[in-house]
């Protein structure tokens, strides 16, 4: 698959920050490319330029101001819950952690803030809006995985500040369904979607119609949800436009739409944005995926900085949560090949449903192995596979990995952990005043910088959210699950220790 | 090994740049963490933490402001000679080239040019000083592996211009011994040694106690060569401070001799410093060799830093030449153990020798391995030695790579490969203008900056050097090294392909 790079920058400038603003911002767009570590920006580089056989820079390589540091509170690698809640509160707290501290307190986050100060808020990821990352700007609960919850908190139905989100779009519909729907991922018969739509006034949709009638945010009013898909929404690399718009869409079109009604109502914004898969193909071993998603994050914030550009009451600061899968480019011989990637069509997830189908299917073995080499190799862009690549497909723990893994090496590509790692992030920036986080940070300062330059108060929303007693209580562990989630107790080690969220 | 963390800043300031200076620096450092990745940042950041109790950054955390790219013209994962090239000539150029582009020609560099304009020079390094870094600064030649060659234009004897180095410091006396000494690496006759002293006037020592004599730097004169090790000077974990100073002390002592000359003569001064062997520990696996050389360098780090305090005429950029190593932190569960890191005394190198010793001692098989269980896995931290561990030693490809992945693996920590990775590296600045280079920039760029910033012109020396006919002829790959040396052809890739320098 060749991809148009028109989206990278041609010249090699030294990074655009403003200078000219001496105020604050008005509006504040955050933008965390999940599992986006500093290799995979290398990476995503050195295909564009091989692409076009020319030296080019990616949008991002222009606004990169510094460094994130991540570890969480039990641990010096982080996940995506305590991250997002570093970012949103401010604060370090446990890997699993959706807007609680490590006492299973709520944290007033960045989001709530500004929404309580009059702000527009929006949350527009590419996971289900469930996950980890937008759960931690505008949700509490001592689990990531309490995904219902947190779709509860979402609409406003179970959230002690009622409402906090305007417009929210990405994945994860199954979470709003009651479990009597075949597609639910629910225990209870709740059925969020019309309750979100009868008692809270949102307008809930999953047609891609219904996105485009935002007229790219010209129409459409608040609270609006856009939620195409039941799990997470494709990956750029297989996404079918028919159905999902492109992440650069979304978030473009949440910015008019913000931009407008904060325009109308006298106020300002605060928007997260995620690139949220491309941490999954990192867990997946995939090149596809992640690099697709990667040049799709950086077309987006390619599209955020014009957007500034016109908008020059709104700032920009990007970073990821963590690295995720050790992306290694150059093994074993200092060399790596972006042409071997040119020629996988779809993600290697794709490739190991093919795989099933034809694993299932009623066909002869030598029929079947000659569709193996052809539709699920082949495809993937694994040519002149070996009679052991074949027959190690059948006993593989994961054929996606597998497959990820073999066109890797073939690339020159190694990826050295299925988890996250702690190496520093990069931080972008772009707009007033974000030349002033230059340097390296704790994530929590990106999160209290955000917090001061729009003049919010998160100790205010704290104590709100803590005087809710009810509320405070549904968000704890159940007495049962508390220790065992919490602490893996390795009696080799006498420092803290992870929690074994995989995603 | 407890490790006094004294050296890390207690303050997590934002970076400290001078933003006062309007004029240009008078002098420059450079100084390269060799194989010194964004990870290698994290790892040492995370133990000084656990060694402290605290939450603390370290020295280069406050002047980290950008990012560098570092591909060589050949492939695009560089070795440490076309890294080298492109810092001190601004070009890219292949992988093993010493100051050469792609058609085995001189490029002027900026060192070279500073001594042309009358500056002094040093080369400070804790490799070879014929090593590939140090050559890639003062002198010209196809491959790096011709270190004969490249000692004789250290000293002068064989350089165009004459003498360009004004004092060095580092390891590889055995290539200034002729072939006749028992620790020469030379395959002539050339007694460099002394036709430094007697031709060149170098002062040439090995001795401790006359690096002493310098008394930081207040006494001495130039050429000064202070070379005490045959190969590589010891890993900082295994440094005897009898024999050898540390990196910091030669840092100092180099940067106070370079000033007190300068300033009697009225000139500038262009010093290269290098932490050398952070690389040797990733091609390695040693996490021990890796953490200490690191924090030997962010020692030396902050003495420079201190030192531009009192001396703000004179800027520092440092950046590595490339990643190495793969060093993941978390594998496999979120959490890397800094603890398990303090039992080991030494480099797995040192222990690695302690086995052979025992091997080929006249002991019993069973005193053998008690001693090896105790000696070397004992002494190296590896405590609960599994059969499976002890029966892996004796078939292990490198003891040393053996040791340095097991505890590693104790540690959560995993390599991903045993060379150089394409990750961009981190840009360190502090001191007048280096503010200018905030933000993400191709290796050459930044040699680019320091010659502009000296006012020097590279393309002058250039021509000198090409004026030499002889010796362009001279620094040439011959005959048949030139396409075995160079190209790997691979005919699976239709793309460049690389060498396979290790170093």
């Amino acid at each position: 698959m060749k991809f148009s790079t028109t989206i990278v920058a041609a010249a090699m400038a030294l990074p655009m920050i403003h200078a000219a603003h001496h105020g604050k911002p008005k509006n504040y767009v955050f933008f965390l490319p999940d599992g986006y570590g500093p290799a995979s920006e290398t990476f995503a580089r050195d295909y564009a330029n091989w692409v076009d056989n020319a030296t080019v820079v990616l949008p991002v390589d222009e606004m990169a101001i510094g460094y994130v540091r991540t570890k969480a509170s039990d641990t010096l690698v982080t996940d995506s819950a305590a991250a997002a809640t570093a970012y949103a509160c401010g604060i370090k707290t446990y890997n699993g952690a959706i807007g609680v501290d490590d006492d299973y307190l709520p944290c007033g986050t960045i989001l709530e803030a500004a929404k309580l100060n009059g702000f527009y808020t929006g949350l527009v990821v590419t996971s289900r809006i469930t996950h980890a990352s937008p759960a931690g700007f505008a949700t509490h609960i001592w689990d990531r995985d309490e995904e219902a919850d947190i779709a509860d908190q979402l609409v406003g139905y179970a959230h002690p500040l009622g409402r906090v989100v305007d417009v929210m779009m990405g994945g994860g519909k199954c979470f709003f369904l009651p479990q009597s729907d075949e597609d639910s991922c629910r225990d209870d018969d709740i059925d969020l979607w019309s309750l979100a739509e009868t008692e809270y006034n949102w307008t809930m949709t999953s047609a891609r119609e219904s996105f485009d009638s935002l007229h790219n945010g010209e129409s459409g009013d608040f609270p609006f949800a856009f939620i195409p898909t039941m799990g997470h929404m494709a990956y750029e690399a297989d996404r079918d436009p028919q159905l999902e718009p492109s992440l650069t869409e979304m978030a473009v079109t949440a910015l008019n739409l913000l931009d407008r009604k904060s325009k109308e109502d006298d106020t300002s914004f605060f928007l997260f944005l995620e690139a949220s898969r491309i941490d999954h193909a990192g867990h997946g071993h995939d090149p596809i995926g992640h690099l697709f998603d990667i040049l799709e994050y950086n077309r987006a914030m390619l599209a955020v900085k014009q957007w500034i550009e016109e908008h020059d009451d709104t700032a920009l600061l990007s970073a990821a949560d963590h690295e995720c899968g050790g992306l290694t480019l150059g093994v074993p011989d200092y060399a790596w090949y972006p042409s071997v990637l040119a020629n996988a069509e779809r993600t290697s997830e794709y490739y190991a449903a093919i795989y099933d189908e034809i694993v299932a299917f009623n066909y002869t073995e030598s029929d079947k192995e000659s569709l193996i080499v052809d539709k699920v190799f082949g495809g993937f862009g694994i040519y002149n596979v070996t009679s052991e690549e074949i027959a190690g497909l059948s006993v593989a723990p994961s054929v996606a990995i597998y497959l990820g893994e073999i066109l890797a090496a073939r690339a020159g590509i190694n990826w050295s952990t299925l988890g996250h790692t702690g190496v520093d992030i990069t931080l972008f920036g772009y707009g007033c005043n974000t030349e002033k986080m230059v340097g390296n940070h704790e994530n929590t300062e990106v999160g209290m910088f955000m917090t001061a330059e729009l003049g919010l108060n998160l100790k205010n929303v704290t104590k709100m959210l803590m005087a809710n007693e009810s509320f405070v209580q549904m968000i704890q562990p159940p007495a049962d699950g508390k220790l065992l989630k919490r602490f893996q107790v390795d009696h080799e080690h006498d420092v803290m220790h992870a929690g074994i969220h995989k995603h």
